[in-house]
């Protein structure tokens, strides 16, 4: 696909994207950790795009952002997951800590080019805090920790005995107590350092608990879960576009006319232009969608702690609706895009299937039925999705 | 649907529709000529929204005209079809006469409330026109005359003999030799007026005739056909809102829960929520498509004759794009809309099958898969849609 | 559609179905009571296809009376339902009646060409029996009482006070106490004569109640709602049949070529192919699980009292897997077939219509997204539909 | 999936089935030839299923062949195709060769348990023949040779020059001037030996040429088009079947619950059992056309040279269509069942994605498209299918 965002990082984005090209069908076979991918992006300045001016950032708005993460992953959606997790993590600093709290570990980010990993699937309610002298000691695991291995600093969430409340802390990785683990293989995003993480007698300072506000402590930070799923919107989304993109370039350069088709060229085969018109407008819808999702969101984020929850509905009303629509440009496009290029596209090398697998593997990270549920909720009755981490 | 056009003949609008949607159900059950209705249309003076300034008008963006008869379409989609190609009329004056026709018919336009109607199908190859001293005689016939009956001003089209180009004239429609025929009876879209109309030796002056620059006489001029079809869009759309909005209506206050579901009240239904929330999603994306497409319909008439091809093209697929999507919204909504509403809303009173039936005979207009060939062709090639009557 | 159903009562149905077309379009305009063709049904001799041969009827079993329902319903659904409904009376009797019940009902059906009527809408509780010497009082209302208007005789049920179990009587239409209103007016199917039936302290006899074992009684008598089911199922696919057959019709003798398509003949367009191939897909895959499902049910009723509830279920699968495929061919077909036929199709005198409003006002007899639940749950668990009367 | 075929040769497959499926996953992975299970399938005796009696095999009919093979695609569909093709060859010599050529190579099938593999793919028009005394001298190349690799013998297809009349000749692979490459390597359906063959002079002797009647000999030597066809059809359904197997067997151990679901088990939920029933639906309806095409097959083979181009179109149909529903089923229940199954059934060793590679690596052996314009052009206008080798 060929639109470049237009935006003062396009053109270092662009150049990652020819070196992650060139290698993105090897290192997804391969798996594993994306070191070297990794280090460009530290270098490239851009793990930096959500840390606000002046804390040394760039201070980007997330519809740049968001339109990063959907041109990556057209690549490679597995280092645009690393990349998109990194300003996730960021955001949350952002909606859950302190002032001072943000003042440390923002700079920090800016300055060295931290890599941030997570490990708050909250799902996974294994991971639990005590209260100790200055702090919490955390015993237990995570799974499905994206970009933990290989990262500078951690998002762990842990559940608080003995209320079972959720708290939040950003720890160095490198401290002793967490345990990242290179468990992650799955048929596709396979360079997604995903793995589990476990902790052992974790010390974490208070001043490590970000809990003003903290997860959900105000309508504000909620916005955390939908800055999540926005982001898996654009990847998916990024998903669909590489797929029609890598098939299109396909079919044009190698696709055979089918015999019974009466035509001389593949490129005018009426069910070609059928078939292909059917994938574009999956893009297109949830293109559409995705970028009015996006610009709610903007709209949202600028509201800070006034956000109301009218504005916070509207907001992940419509980042629900881009899923939707998202989810199955990327299911359809990079299965149906097939049918277009014809059978010699399957060639194992060209690695026209990892956008297929890559889809599936991510779309279920949450069911997009119950996001199907939020938005039938509204239609019929006008209830806003209610907050949730995945809502 | 409540989304109310937010522009300045809004509350305009909505008085009359509130008129309208008394007897809509009525109305289309009788078919026939909606005398009252056009009236009330004419003292509204938004029959003038098309007309610019200069001429006596409101000089109204398309964007609002299209969102007017969006808004339309909700409640009658037969008078907004009417009202739609009035103002599409109004744009082939301003975009094939010359500057004296231009005010000389725009002016009594605005004056004088004219209603225009059209007898131009070019599908439709039986009238023929023949040079005469000073002028044109005309002969033949048109089928698909949507709002000839009833209209002050007809827009003409014949095959000029003996090359058979096409011209296209502006002539009053009370003029000796135009015969409109109260033969109009169709499944759906009742109230269209959109019979046939035949020519016995009908004379046209040069100064009536529409050939500076013509049809097709530069790309600028081909935009009546995307203005064409972005209007079918957005009654396509409205009636898509319309079913949904009455559909809704009658789920909330009348809907019994099924017994199996296992919940209080059918608004919670798992199943309906899903149905309700895909139907939804139809609107939504035929939305956002129809919005972009009317931006970019904006952009292109304000570059005037300067109109370049591929501005033209983008145009032409954008909406392109948008018809496929609310030709599906029109159809699948107010078809779909009565599992949500469930078996005793077939109740004929209610009138709830009228957006189908209006949907499924205006959809037909033209057909649909060639809009997705011409996306597909586009999608794969990159080469725009040819410009035609349709296109 | 041609495939006429190859039975000993072929012939006879053809020629009532040649009455029924004549007139189909105009009686489905003007909705009412088809006392006509109730004549020519009962002249036929076919309302006893059901009754066994000894006690008069024709004994035919329920694969060739199935497909006669389908093949009526191409015509005309609405009397195809009256007719239908004629043998699910015969089926409550066959299933719920004792000995002395099945010969008194059963022999005057077949001798007096009874037309049967029901009032057992099992939604509405509002009709209430309570004891009373030699039998029981019946008062209250039951709205959907198909063929109750014009029968000889009706299938009753109400709830036995206090302790609210149904009760099922068979009673002679005319009895008083009896009041069938004509009050249905729906969007399709409007020939049904589904109205409301009201009962004000209406007399039934012990011996009139089928209690033995009455409904819900064995296994074996909750095949009534498997039958009312694949009736619904053969109903819906005759719609579809006669659509596709109908539209078919007009696009041979009477659709024109598209001129973009670039071929001679509407019969060449390689989308209308494809859209023929859609519709026909729905109608072939409908019409061999409803096949199979008529088998396995004729399989089920031969067992009599000794089916086993695997049998049962299994029975009651094959129809609700039958049902989702007619439902959806039903409604896609009869909207989907003006794609075909193209634009002109829609004029009202050719009634084209009539198909999809059949469909949409049947279909929605009960919520297919229901039958969906017990294939899934059964596919997923190996459970059962549950035996309701829906189920 | 439970459904063992019922057959002779049940157990015999189920056998080998156990031993397949141990190592499925893994020989996925790996690709290359599978010349363990090849050893295994030869030493079963089922390679024989499709000779006749009379020449010392089976003798089975083409539906049980079939339902092995869908069985058998269940499990592992590449060592399925190879295993199909083996009967499509042998059928190849019963609809092509004289008697005394069926005498010669069945005899010697029956007795050495003979695997062939083919070298026919009509669209590589690459392999020419030259007449030479006695014979014919082959060169060229043939890309998509099932089978090729691991064959005793192969059946070679050539244009005869100078006129480029197509000859067929069954040749010992181990031949001098037969090269078999070891170069397929897809994305799918990594085991089937598809490779190419080149052809280095090979000399073919007139009693190894099939041309009494050879291909397009008769109506009825063209059954083979439809017998590739439909081994293609209960391939795609096996692998559908398989993918739905193994999905549902891992929802129902390991699938965890969707807390927002609000049920205590993902069996439960009812979005889950929604798509587990339109999954399984489409499995339905697939399997109720490939049972019927199967049968239609079997009774145009019985038929013999008398067979008629309308039983021959018959027939033909009936594959197009269970080839579109058998495609459809095997691309959306491979990838729609992880929508079940949940985001950790995409763990790599599960191997769960192979169904999908193997799905859309077979479907796209000539486009379905295709049989739908066939479909279409039949339903609309009552032509059959013009025979060639892929309908």
């Amino acid at each position: 696909m060929t639109p470049h965002p237009d935006h003062p990082y396009a053109a270092a984005v662009e150049d990652l994207l020819t070196q992650f090209r060139a290698t993105a069908v090897e290192r997804d076979r391969a798996g594993g950790h994306p070191r070297h991918e990794r280090e460009l992006l530290r270098k490239s300045g851009l793990l930096n795009l959500a840390v606000p001016r002046e804390y040394g950032g760039h201070g980007a708005d997330w519809t740049t952002i968001l339109l990063t993460v959907r041109r990556m992953a057209e690549v490679d959606s597995a280092v645009a997951h690393l990349f998109a997790f990194q300003h996730l993590q960021v955001a949350s600093l952002l909606l859950y800590a302190d002032p001072a709290q943000k003042d440390h570990y923002l700079r920090r980010t800016a300055q060295r080019h931290w890599f941030w990993g997570n490990a708050v699937n909250p799902l996974d309610p294994r991971t639990v805090a005590n209260d100790e002298e200055g702090g919490l000691r955390i015993n237990g695991a995570k799974s499905f920790c994206s970009g933990a291995r290989g990262s500078d600093i951690l998002l762990v969430s842990a559940l608080h005995q003995p209320e079972g409340k959720l708290v939040v802390a950003a720890v160095p990785t490198a401290r002793a107590g967490i345990v990242v683990h290179d468990d992650w293989d799955a048929i596709g995003q396979r360079q997604t350092d995903s793995g589990s993480v476990t902790f052992v007698s974790l010390r974490v300072g208070w001043d490590e608990v970000l809990t003003n506000p903290g997860p959900g402590g105000n309508t504000y930070a909620t916005l955390r879960s939908c800055l999540a799923q926005l982001i898996l919107v654009n990847l998916y989304l990024g998903i669909a576009r590489g797929a029609f993109g890598e098939g299109r370039e396909y079919t044009r350069t190698q696709t055979r006319r089918w015999p019974q088709a009466g035509v001389d060229s593949a490129l005018k085969d009426p069910y070609v232009l059928h078939r292909c018109a059917e994938l574009w407008l999956e893009i297109s819808a949830a293109t559409a969608l995705a970028d009015a999702a996006a610009a709610r969101f903007d709209a949202s984020w600028a509201r800070g702690p006034a956000l109301s929850d009218d504005e916070r509905g509207n907001c992940a009303l419509a980042i629900a609706e881009a899923k939707v629509l998202a989810t199955r440009a990327a299911l359809e496009v990079s299965s149906g895009i097939f049918d277009v290029a014809g059978a010699r596209a399957t060639t194992a090398r060209h690695g026209l299937d990892r956008f297929w697998r890559n889809a599936r593997t991510h779309t279920l990270h949450d069911p997009v039925d119950y996001k199907l549920r939020d938005i039938g909720n509204w239609a019929l009755t006008g209830q806003w999705p209610v907050p949730s981490f995945y809502s």
